[in-house]
């Protein structure tokens, strides 16, 4: 499990004044890479750089209620599963202990520029596994 | 059944040089606004501007192919059920003949500004019931 | 002088309803963009896979009016100055007759990935000459 | 004078793998925003939500080094001019201590939802004047 906060920026709300979903799914991809700065050890950045990517082939999200400007979402991360050459992932956000949205992707590892599958290298495979968890609020068939 | 065209731009892309994830998200609701338009009859700005929105509350999407700088994206759309406050929309993604990306989201009409799930209007209601049918190459129990 | 047309959609716009203005920054690009695939004959996209980019070095926007949901931007594209290594150019948005924005940029022409700047080829050149003219509405001093 | 950090995530990027520029004009919004919330020491969601706006009406970049993946972007905020109804912005982001882009903004105060122009209140014209000063590495000329 890993955990990060991320805030609500004007520039992520619609014209009804609440957070844009195609922004909440941006947000999947800011806990991923705060995921790997802080819990994997290593930023994104420079896995990319390596020639690792970690297209979403895969996505499921929950709104559950709205996110305002101004709010700070409290992301949890898990790992639900590692495939060879995969990862599944699950996002709990909550703002004041609220959940707002509940999302899973599925990420294949890759290598770069060609986007020809990969098997998920070990160092990254161990950080992973140690991250590994239900995500908070899911029910109990969602759990790994 | 609603068919759009909508074109990948630079700003779609992420460093990797394919569409991001969250931009083809956007691209739904693109499309959305393009049914809206085209298929309904009404621009969706006008029916925001008379208090009726759409916020999504579940979203499920299938990246099956990368999505390239200048691909036009050939968008299906169809209502796979009109619920009493709620639609369920279904939509494929083909470049070139080519599937790209499938997805399905609930939207929940609400009068806004106060996010108060309200019945669909009958007059819109007609209008999703008319866009009804499978999504294209959606498999057998995915159909309405 | 090249002209192209651009829809303003619910993704463009701030919580006040109007869009927000890195996304009219982002509609400099999109007309960049018609331009070459239009005006010059080749796509951006077939431009930056043989190594030729443009990057931004300087921006000047002036806002005139909001800009609303719905709205089809009618934006004029003019070359002021064609430099050795880079382009400069106008642009005038216009919804219905009246300004929304002006705006006039420095593009340099640089190789990929190295960000080197390169002069401008020769076929870019004269499509670029053939673009020239001074931006409509713009005051007689900013005319090339 | 204030000053603030921010992140530049892989949402931000395009295709030649720096920050796309109509991003760094966002970041001078999110610049603004955190200026709100810490040297004003008024969130901007909760002005906005009184209905005090602050449209930008000009905007002056100088895009100086390409920005990449995991930069922090250190910015600087100064006020140059508070005016009746508006104030002048400068903005200087530096990463690493190198400068990268540097920006100008006039932003006009306006009552929404009407977009009225209005005086800059009192308790925020304090506010902005005790921010003023040149902005760092700007030209003697630009200074106020």
């Amino acid at each position: 499990m890993f955990r990060t906060s991320l805030l609500v920026r004007f520039g992520d709300l619609d014209a009804a004044g609440i957070a844009f979903y195609p922004r909440l799914v941006n947000f999947l991809h800011d806990a991923f890479e705060d995921f790997f700065a802080r819990h994997v050890g290593r930023p994104f950045a420079e896995v990319l750089r390596e020639g690792l990517g970690f297209p979403t082939v895969k996505l499921e999200v929950e709104f559950v209620s709205p996110v305002r400007y101004g709010d700070t979402l409290d992301m949890v991360v898990t790992v639900e599963k590692v495939g060879h050459a995969s990862v599944d992932l699950a996002y709990a956000a909550t703002v004041d202990g609220r959940t707002v949205f509940r999302a899973r992707n599925t990420a294949v590892a890759v290598e770069l520029p060609a986007f020809r599958p990969v098997p998920v290298p070990e160092w990254l495979r161990e950080k992973f596994e140690s991250a590994r968890g239900p995500a908070p609020g899911s029910p109990p068939e969602a759990a790994s």
